[in-house]
């Protein structure tokens, strides 16, 4: 083990665009847990788009992180050594402690991970926030039924491909929207999508989701927001959902962006839209996470990482994922298990 | 009884703002009704938001009106000459007639009006669509609690000034947005809003609004759309609940309108917004109009009406819906009952 503890704090707030430099890496010296604390060795930190918002002073739902403050996030790690009666020596856990290589813990908002139900990674993934957010938000707010379409946006990334897989296991066809051939060939080849549109190799997503969609969408699971909810919008079946999720687009946009007036549409169409946030979601986060390690360990969900291998590489994975560069989900490896 | 039947047909769809030359006043003869239908005489004529769209050829709910046809819309009238076993000579009936004089129905989608409950025209208003509309749009979708804040856009015409009143029954702060200094006494003075905001006087309606919602804003119930709209997004509660009903400041444009992108307020405050169509509440019709027919008796309701008199004004007053310029309920006067 080492003496040193590196951390990444947050030193600017970026102006449209996230950069490196918005990051510096200090060193520090590791911290030893006091009673009832334990001392967690970050074997991997997720990146997530929700992380954008956290370095902007914009009022939102979570406070921002302070200027000098280590970058918030959600890391699994080893308990090195505990003075906590729960969390024990050797244990996985999940915590929110941020971008540092080690932290202590009192053990609040902890989870324990069993690595026996498959790498410890998928805890920050398909077994984790992004797994949950995808199965709430489409089970709870999209509610498809049997035989209707819902069309992912972002449907490469780690909650897009969970959600258009559970669509298929209710029966219903998934369409994704994404930015690559190689995410639109995942997705339809081995995450059995019904169909998928790359948005940057077409001249009208519109014409495009038309073709795959021809009774409409039924239910529209929004990462992205912007050009591409604007062609999902026209294309609604009467009594369509939309579970708004998240909006990747808009999120290194420090002007307010415009876009077409598209609310006629909801009433033409009697759609609804909902907005939500997971944690609104907590105390049914065990049934979803019980049913989605069913279905992993079934092969029915699948996933895929793109790790970046260092702790050093945090920044520039956060950068790189609100360029799509990641297939499936983005993480950081900080150190073996 | 004239044997003349005066008939508005439409010669023009719009480009942008609606104009009174987009109709013709053609004259033709009275019809005679055949076995099981009736001969219905119009008093009053309804001028409805909604009509813009019928007049444009853009896919919608339904079929535009044809080049050439009678111009759709609701009527309240006199059965003159009767060959149907339900409705006798004399009854008043409300009939989407369309606009002309006289016309000649089998009794679909006819309704009776029983004029012991009020004046015949509130059957084109509070105690009819317009009526229903608040009715059903502010219980079963914005759902407001006691002690919440109702804000409502159009909030002098048919359907805003019933929503604020209802809103008020249900133990919330009613704050409504309308166009001239006349509405807003009217909807604070008369109906009880608690406030209300001249959206033509305010250098900043989210100011205003603020000031007026300090809980935020629990529920919306939006005719208007554009910049109105913009100006209560960012103020929705969390769980906030929105009704798109119509978006009248859009109706007339041509091109898309563009406008700040704010779905992402959606998830912060995890809103709800749900557009929707009266016809899906037809069967619950009967209830709201027994409600509304007591609280209107009761005084807890309350309407005014702006009357154009005589037939050959309908296009006029059409062309001031969207304007403005009527308060209430805006209706064509079109022989005498």
């Amino acid at each position: 083990m080492s003496n040193k503890n590196r951390q990444f704090v947050l030193v600017s707030r970026p102006e449209g665009m996230v950069r490196e430099g918005d990051f510096d890496l200090k060193d520090s010296a590791v911290p030893e847990p006091g009673p009832g604390e334990f001392l967690l060795r970050t074997v991997y930190l997720s990146v997530d788009p929700y992380m954008r918002g956290m370095m902007s002073d914009r009022k939102s739902y979570a406070e921002p992180v302070a200027i000098g403050a280590v970058m918030t996030g959600q890391v699994v790690g080893v308990v090195e050594k505990s003075n906590h009666d729960r969390f024990k020596e050797g244990e996985i856990v999940v915590a929110a402690t941020g971008w540092q290589e080690y932290s202590v813990c009192d053990g609040t908002d902890c989870r324990k991970v069993n690595p026996d139900y498959g790498p410890i990674s998928t805890s920050l993934h398909v077994l984790g926030m992004p797994g949950l957010t995808a199965y709430f938000g489409l089970l709870r707010i999209c509610q498809p039924e049997a035989g209707q379409t819902v069309v992912v946006s972002g449907a490469a990334g780690a909650v897009g491909s969970t959600v258009g897989q559970i669509a298929k296991i209710m029966d219903c066809r998934a369409v994704g929207i994404a930015g690559s051939k190689e995410k639109t060939d995942w997705i339809t080849g081995d995450l059995g999508f019904a169909a998928a549109v790359n948005y940057r190799d077409e001249s009208s997503i519109y014409r495009s989701l038309k073709q795959h969609c021809p009774d409409g969408v039924h239910a529209y699971f929004d990462n992205v927001g912007g050009p591409i909810t604007d062609a999902v919008f026209p294309l609604l079946a009467v009594g369509g959902r939309v579970a708004v999720c998240g909006q990747i687009s808009q999120y290194n946009m420090d002007e307010a962006p415009t876009g077409p007036r598209l609310l006629w549409h909801l009433i033409v169409k009697r759609a609804t839209l909902q907005g939500f946030l997971i944690f609104d979601f907590a105390k049914h986060y065990r049934e979803g996470l019980i049913q989605l390690s069913e279905w992993v360990s079934s092969g029915r969900v699948k996933y895929r990482e793109s790790i970046a291998d260092g702790f050093e590489k945090a920044p520039g994975a956060l950068v790189g994922l609100f360029q799509g560069d990641n297939i499936g989900k983005q993480l950081v490896k900080v150190s073996d298990l």
